[in-house]
């Protein structure tokens, strides 16, 4: 019975999280360790079946770059990066389209619906979702890395249609351009453009750290809330690690979009997500437009 | 953290009973000590909230006998009943509808509110909801106590619109006839019928009791599980207390007019509403139209 | 046949004025001698329903000054009034809303419903509609009378969702502050904030005289129409009467939030809102805006 | 002050009848000296606006005999009838078709407008809402009077579609056969068939004439209710007035066809149709399917 | 088979144009010796049928001027025009209005409905769909031509009801003044403030000749496009010639109001309509408010 | 011009089929040289987008066995076939998936979005649409082929939701069994299958020859049509090719669904879709239930 009691009890507490957030759009970055170990995985799959469950429309983005370089070595291909972006070229961004579109995005959306969540796999060319122009420059200087391309045009219109009827979309972060072209995209931008684009009330990016770390070396540096102006300090002053760097964009593209709140969080604890969501204190970096007494 | 994992580890373990009552109209009749003590008013509104948020459409039905006694004393009116009925004269039932429709169905309704619940209060007047007749017979023996009735119909058109909107609709136990007269009705019979007539998934009698016992004297004797045809030959035998005669009738309506399982628990236990929803196990007696293997 | 012929015509005659509110939302504040003497009540009722048949869609607001007194009286307690508002304690507030939502409200209601009116009663608490704060001032000085309290928002959505379903509600003059917790408000008050706040066509307000008066000593000396800065200078000279002073309030928060027409009628005629409504010259006293040539 | 009491009075005495046909469709053939006479056409136009505004759906459904003779005759062509049809070449079916179409509905059309009804008149081509063929046998002889034809089918889509719109449909008796030609029908039997498709309350044709008499000659015998086998054993005595055959032709349609109760009333009498629905007594005559206690 | 090639090129190509109107409403003027051939007729309805089923919303306007006349005269009566415009006596607008709605407008219904297309036939009187004034002023100078009115409002609500619900509506040139009085009206004007009203794509306006001509006399002088300015040049200049010059300002009424492109084509030639929506390169004179390139 | 006026003529006799199959969900088997030649896959494209905007609702469907063996040398494995059906381990399943959801899937979407179709890719498992089982037996005799599955359920919903709202829904020919594992299914059963389940007017399947032919050797002796007892009698006897037997069977599956026509035609024809959609006389072998006069 004492179990009974506390078990209520905590889902009682959940109350004024679920008020919160009730029919709002929480945009998830699934990427990292969460998406390779079979336990985290189930964890993952089943917090986002809850959150549908209790009110909320989670939209799920996920990447998968490990995968796509796994398969090219299998194909004879070496990948190829230049200052972290892959070069892609025909062969790549088909090897990739076949990796993310038809492998990873078709996985998480049956073991969503394995839990009862009704998901529906879609990538950025499905109804024009991601319209994209190939990536000219980069960090200030021209490049031309092939298909790879930079988000023009978010059309949610699909992505609303589905979150109404009770759908959750998954979304693999592919784009195509206007001659029906595929173009590979950085999942964390797709995530921060696409969460400003449906309005969400969150994003959400798991990682692989605890956060945001005021000393990349030292774990235990975790910096818990972050304004925009102290985010752009650390990216001019450096602090930031390079593999952070794309999810803080993410995380800028949101907050400029209109998205309250954002959260890098430690995909490697199991239930991060609900943890996050069903707790004041939270757990890994917040970032907001500016500091806010709670 | 730890606290944090465990937290969502119940959550997600809440997932299968969210899932299975999602969109489905549980009705609960409240009263007796959850309806007296403040920490169980509390949890008990705290939970109907909480089932409103995970995606069910709870219906409260309430009485409140004691209250009514207490203002007739304060009038200097003494109650009478005969086999349980109150003897109910027309000024009798003035100070029924006061108590029930004025004070304690708008208690209800300004607490489910703050907690967040959009809780519209209605008695059985409105719209029509609960057409009655006078009460002729009882046990077989006629009888006139003045205004106490029997239900004729339910027109639940309005319970319908207001629970597709979102609201919560919390019922005193009231009736009118064709002639607009107030009666006195049995708040758990009306429970069972109300549950019927729109198709609840599940009916929840609060009681002050564990549940049905093999033994009235001996409170361990508790009957976990139990069919119709169970229950009947109870009642026959003579097995079933008084006071739990009408819960036994009400559940019977409920189960005659469809609804799949039906529960009497013990609302001096805190949070039992969740506890039956969110366990397997659940607490108290449930009664179902015939034994099944689960 | 003679009669038959002359049926019709008055029928006919009213066409044009149902032309005019089909479809407009008509307040009503409903109170005094037309709630008190039976055949008065009747043709009142009769009235709004017939209002509701011919496409106007009728919201009525109750008081119940009087009938809270004699409760109280019953119970021991000695009403108490500072500056014609009445001293509200717990009890108080208690007798009050047993007495305006549990007994008047309902009474309305099965009324209504019995000539097929569709009628669902609701006091400021339902659905959080009246939001108040405690009175602080009150003719220019500080004031604590308890209980008692100001409007500081109306929540309409479950209005506009029953009005447009095809039913009227009926409102007992009770708020609610955001802890949850009851407050006496004035009728004439809540009833043109609430005519605002559903942009109703019309307020009309039912009363025991015949209108306002430019001499309230002097029946006969009636004043048909007025605008709101006569109404103004009435008031600050002093030349309304003590009673009537919230009822031209009422009309004035009505007027301000876009009501084109109030109405202070004499609730001692039978069918007085009939003959409003249905007559051009009307009867009591109009205010406007401005004055309009007709 | 008087007169007034006297109107309301006359107004809430209206109220059940308001009542008993809200939101059902009333189907009205109108013609006969209510077509021709200034007065009466006025009154039965402000009749139908009326209904319309009490929340009934008036229908109307018009022939136009003699104005179509009157063309004819300026064009130099002899009317022609047969066994009381009139002979319909196709110079005949255009003229009649400019008349009833052009002149006679636009003008019922615009009178009703004139008084607040947004009407839309309608043939039955319009929408290919009247399905003909050809009549090929009359009172049980094979005949060939050209364009004369027998409804084979109702498409009320339209109907619907503008009476839930709030329009009231006026339709000239012309029918159109799968060829897409044009033919003349009696209007009396379209009025019942068109009753019976859109599941009327009530169907009410205008006629010059008192109702069925039990002698043609005496206007005094007027029969006030019948029933189908009274009606039909009246057909087969001959004591029915060839005039009034496809009156009463009509009337069995509807009745066979759901609708509950036609009324056969006296044109003549201004403001008959509110006479006939807002008492109970009824003008002229009522055929129902079997007599009923009322 | 190479038929059956070529049957499915052309088809193929039709898919940019159908695409580029998909769900856009198209006003055609109709009249001219396309209301009078034969052949032409087929085609022309063919045509309208053709584009409501791929998609386009199709509203067409049409006049009768010789079928007017023509009646007249058979009815002894003169036509008489002055400088272009029929002098409309009572008895000439109640031929006009037989003739619009009751024949030509019927048989436009007819032919459209025999080929699926669900046609409802009006006049400007239903609905009150075209208020008209007496027309006072005619090519600045003061005229009395009796009824012959000047659009004062367009009350396009039973338009728009009836193109989303699928149907195709005829609307009869005549319009109605706020006292219910017939009034003849210029079609070429209306169809062009219709277009604007109904926010239409286009205005297409069926004509006897080419297009605009730069020498009147020359029909190979064709001018293929033109802007607003350089209609206005040739208003002033004399170079319109008279017929054309009310079909000139019926497509200045619709780039007015805000219709992208007009046109002006050649109704002698069968599917003239088609050819002009499924081409880029056109037939006729088109107009647009500025020289775009394409 | 006489180009325009053949074109225009072309257009005109298409109407028929537009109008018989408006609105109407017609299946597209989508396989064989239609998939690879560019030439075809630029013209069966085309084809179902123009479907599309002349008011069918196209759903396309796709195998590619052809590529999946590809990419399965490329990576080392050797394809493996046991009586026409595919060898499926969990590799060669992976593999498949990304070549059928991955690549083709995504490849068709983008090819009809740069059309302007609003394109959705989905396999079997999105929103479970496509339940299946382990395949258990072949042709009478058990067999485990691994991941080669047989369609239990169709879930069609979110296909009904994406048509009804305009989208084209396109489908890779994957399953999903209840524990979230995925099968590789035949694609003309499930074509047939999901036709049946849509209530599809039509389903037509590309193949590469002709149709049914009475002599598989002799490509002249096409079947035009057959009657589902004909069909089984060719079954039966064996002269149906290898091939050819499950084109047969996915159009059994459709006709004893309720599908009125079905389709086997020559996808080595451009355009053969329109040729068989848009003529009586049709291309290929037509199924129906029975033999039809038409």
């Amino acid at each position: 019975m004492e179990d009974l009691t506390q078990r209520a009890q905590i889902l009682t507490e959940a109350l004024p999280y679920i008020r919160q957030f009730f029919g709002r759009k929480i945009v998830i970055k699934y990427g990292g360790a969460a998406m390779v170990e079979e336990h985290l995985k189930e964890a993952v799959i089943a917090d986002i079946v809850l959150l549908h469950y209790v009110g909320m429309r989670p939209i799920v983005v996920h990447g998968g770059g490990p995968e796509v370089s796994a398969l090219m070595k299998r194909l004879g291909k070496e990948p190829e990066f230049v200052r972290g972006l892959r070069v892609t070229d025909a062969e790549t961004m088909e090897i990739a389209e076949m990796v993310l579109s038809g492998r990873i995005n078709k996985d998480i959306v049956s073991r969503l619906n394995r839990l009862g969540g009704r998901a529906v796999g879609l990538s950025g060319k499905d109804a024009n979702l991601i319209l994209v122009e190939r990536l000219r420059e980069h960090q200030g200087e021209p490049v031309d890395l092939g298909y790879v391309g930079v988000v023009q045009e978010i059309h949610s219109e699909l992505l609303e249609l589905l979150v109404r009827e009770g759908y959750i979309p998954v979304i693999s972060s592919l784009g195509v351009d206007r001659a029906g072209l595929s173009y590979n995209i950085n999942a964390d931008h797709v995530a921060g453009q696409l969460a400003a684009a449906v309005e969400a009330a969150k994003l959400l990016l798991l990682t692989d750290v605890r956060g945001i770390l005021a000393d990349p070396k030292d774990p235990d540096s975790l910096l818990s809330t972050l304004t925009v102006p102290e985010v752009c300090q650390l990216l001019t002053s450096g602090a930031i690690s390079a593999g952070m760097i794309p999810k803080v964009e993410g995380c800028l593209y949101a907050l400029e979009g209109g998205v309250e709140r954002v959260h890098i969080i430690d995909g490697r604890i199991p239930h991060a997500l609900l943890m996050e969501i069903f707790t004041d204190r939270g757990i890994g970096t917040m970032i907001t437009v500016e500091r806010r007494e709670v």
